[in-house]
């Protein structure tokens, strides 16, 4: 995807809204993790990356017993994955410390990090991500504490100098875990299916982690909102922690800052102040007003209806701007969208779709305010649905297609059944046809993605095949051995990384957080 | 030097000592220090260590206009070489900041250290002494100030990553220079000789930068107080700053924990308490004496004196020990002596001026002390004196020799000569032959023994040479580029580096600052 780098963009600023998305700001919750092992990262090519955690020869009970020279190393074991900050006392044992101490820290949310700290770095985002400090201490006795957070299981310490005189002992390590919302708030599910009961689990683990002062999208990673991310949150938030502030919050902040002419960014960044980016996508922009609907389902909340409906109008209205008069929408190059993170197949129809499904929400939204305009809007997603239907669905061969040159893809099909733009008994159709032509998924390594084919799946009546995606692909990852679901996974090639660098890799991502939504909505009823 | 390790030496702790030690902490003064130019570390053949600072195309003034990414870097000049602490303001230009910055910051009292800042360390000493740092910014704007001191003239700061959509800028930066005493309280000389003129200016500023909260060895490394550097400085200092608490406090910190035998550590650490350490050199315990002896000369403190001439008598005790019956000294493995860093040279010799040297000023104090134990010390001093004139001094070189294999070398000379074993006519011929024989001097790299040779040429009437030396030794590192003088200089081969590492090196070193001494005392008699 192409990032625009236009500085010139005029913002608005508004601060009523602002001041609402601050007075919604979580108090995060703590909780001290002492690690409960020690272990050695090891070389093993049979792991998915490279890379094993073996328990180590020292024990964690022991560990002040044990002291570290040059280039000596352990890590901690946190257990599962943790977003927080880091403590350990320090000690030198032996004559005097006649030098500093020189250490490596290492917060990995995989082996392969630790394993992969020291070669050169080849990825293709910022080299800043890499979670890993380097330390002096001039004088020992000393109490680290960073100042940073971390998303991580495993903590690496590399002594890189003591003195050939003394080394260092580490005690009392302590990691303080925040989140805005607990483990404990959420029953763990029972299905009578294990595999899927581990499922929802680690998606709870996922969103839990990636729930902070805002909903992230990767704790390690970006550590900001994201306006799709956050729809698939939310929307996973209400199935489980239930926390109304956050996504009040959250939506606060990107209806307080749109541009002069009312397009919503896709991200906001909170530090060091609210400041939204310059990336605009279009589907993230329509799923501003999804975000209200869903939010206002679950809490009829009528003071923010009231305040953010004319934001959601206005970027509805400037996303109908790109519809011709036939209702076919014609995308800008200035303003793209996603779908996907693949840019190898046409989503002109996806888009389509993306926009009827975000207007119905919007018109729903509309009768609750009864808004005089609402027949306009009405008449626009008649005529969208009719050409959709007319000119985008092959009637030959009963699938949807997409582009000048007719594509027939997956996402085309998913976000068309999501839509409700074919009657049930058709959506029914189309995904059965889906299945038998263009499954197995391949070529899409998002769970964003996945989850639109598996909850397309549900919608659609395809339950098994739903629950199927659900194993094959979240259930994979937990094969693998994941605390929380990745940002990116394609089952046909598991060791992928979308940036040419495991390292850089976010491996706690919050649109992958979704089957809990997906499990209690559609398996259990908990609607 | 083999330093031992035996953790199981027993001290004492006068805790009344110690605490004048602390009542004589010095007040540190600070200077804020603002870099005049912007510079390339250029690498250059032609220059003794292999790099050159050369003046960017980018103006200081202009700072703030210019911004940087991934793998820029930019090197501020403070103008010469100073201690103390490092601050910037950093902000960032373009897009918001979706990554956090990553920089390095490297401190260089030499820009070899810059330019060889990311080869493989070889040095023989802690890397841990390697004055750089890594730092995260998750946020921008942010004044960076670091916790840790630092020695140095130059601050690179190189940007590991930024993001694509944006850079940093840096403005603000400053430098908190630190020491005990300030510039301004010395007169700088005028001997007539601005190449003596400008060796007295870099030895001032090289003691200045090594009187902190101790007179400690090296700023950039070591950092501590050793009994042998003391010496130097005390007397440097009484022709210099004159600051009388900060020797009485380190003579006191001496005094003050000496083993339950009554040996004197090599040197203390201060931090993070006192603390002795478990390295005894046989000539650095006899300049405890030598130390008190000078500092009453200077002050005629007499309750210092009556506090610390019982440790200096157990001390004398102690290295008497190892006197035979015929007044020849015979060292012991397990208490080495310095003389100088080189090894492959019998220091027997040097070692028994050393003893008489000390011998002698502690006589001159138990005189004052009126000690009934008096003429027991005046026998053993005409025993070393009469047994170094006729066994160690050969009639038919007229040269002192040592060992066994009955050696020539230089050192023996010289502290035979500070030591006042001959005459002073027989002085004069001693280092008439020394000069003919044994001159250019090869094969010593510390100033510390330079510094004993000079003084030599200068108490036995030879100044002309004495001069020369200064000229030839301190001077040729003034015309290296020296902004404070060297811990190790061998003239035949500048490039010279003790621990196999010129990055390690200290570049302001308390034991070659004498040459403020040796002018002011020996050239413009301010005795």
């Amino acid at each position: 995807m192409e990032f625009q780098n236009d500085t010139a963009i005029q913002f608005e600023r508004n601060q009523k809204f602002l001041d609402k998305a601050t007075a919604s700001k979580p108090k995060l919750q703590y909780d001290t993790i002492v690690p409960n092992r020690l272990v050695k990262i090891v070389k093993d090519e049979a792991k998915l990356f490279g890379y094993e955690a073996v328990t180590d020869d020292k024990a964690m009970q022991d560990l002040t017993t044990y002291s570290f020279g040059r280039n000596e190393q352990l890590v901690f074991d946190l257990g599962t994955h943790y977003v927080g900050k880091f403590s350990v006392d320090l000690t030198s044992v032996g004559a005097p410390m006649d030098a500093p101490l020189y250490i490596q820290l290492i917060f990995a949310e995989q082996p392969v990090e630790i394993g992969d700290v020291n070669k050169p770095y080849t990825g293709l985002l910022s080299q800043s991500w890499l979670q890993e400090e380097y330390i002096h201490l001039d004088t020992l006795p000393a109490k680290l504490e960073l100042d940073r957070r971390y998303a991580c299981r495993y903590v690496a310490i590399k002594v890189i100098d003591t003195s050939p005189k003394w080394q260092v002992q580490f005690s009392n390590p302590k990691f303080i875990a925040e989140s805005s919302v607990t483990m404990t708030q959420v029953k763990p599910v029972k299905t009578g299916d294990l595999e899927l009961d581990k499922i929802d689990a680690v998606s709870l683990k996922t969103l839990h982690d990636c729930m902070q002062d805002v909903f992230e999208d990767g704790p390690k990673r970006d550590r900001r909102l994201w306006l799709g991310d956050l729809r698939l949150q939310a929307l996973a938030n209400y199935a489980s922690f239930d926390n109304q502030q956050l996504v009040k919050r959250c939506l606060y902040l990107f209806g307080g800052m749109p541009t002069v002419d009312g397009k919503i960014s896709a991200n906001v960044f909170t530090k060091p102040h609210d400041i939204p980016d310059n990336t605009f996508l279009y589907d993230y922009s329509l799923f501003f007003t999804s975000i209200l609907f869903d939010y206002y389902q679950q809490y009829q909340d009528q003071e923010t209806l009231i305040d953010l409906y004319p934001v959601a109008k206005t970027s509805i209205d400037l996303a109908l701007t790109l519809v011709d008069s036939q209702g076919l929408l014609h995308l800008d190059k200035g303003w793209p969208v996603f779908i996907d993170w693949a840019q190898d197949f046409d989503k002109t129809t996806s888009a389509q779709a993306v926009l009827i499904y975000a207007l119905k929400q919007f018109i729903e939204l509309a009768q609750i305010k009864t808004d005089p305009d609402i027949s306009k809007y009405q008449a626009q997603l008649t005529l969208l649905v009719s050409a959709s239907q007319e000119q985008l669905f092959d009637k030959a061969t009963r699938l949807f297609v997409s582009g000048p040159e007719r594509q027939v893809n997956i996402a085309s099909q998913c976000w068309m059944v999501l839509a409700g733009v074919l009657p049930d008994a058709g959506n029914y159709q189309l995904m059965t046809k889906t299945i038998a032509e263009l499954f197995p998924v391949k070529g899409v390594a998002t769970p964003y993605m996945y989850h639109h084919i598996d909850e397309a799946l549900f919608k659609s009546g395809h339950k098994e095949e739903a629950v199927k995606l659900l194993k094959d692909y979240w259930g994979a990852m937990v094969h693998y051995g994941a605390d929380t679901f990745w940002e990116a996974f394609k089952p046909e090639q598991p060791d992928f990384s979308p940036y040419n660098s495991l390292a850089i890799n976010s491996f706690c991502h919050a649109w992958s957080c979704t089957p809990t939504y997906l499990i209690r909505k559609y398996l259990l009823g908990n609607d």
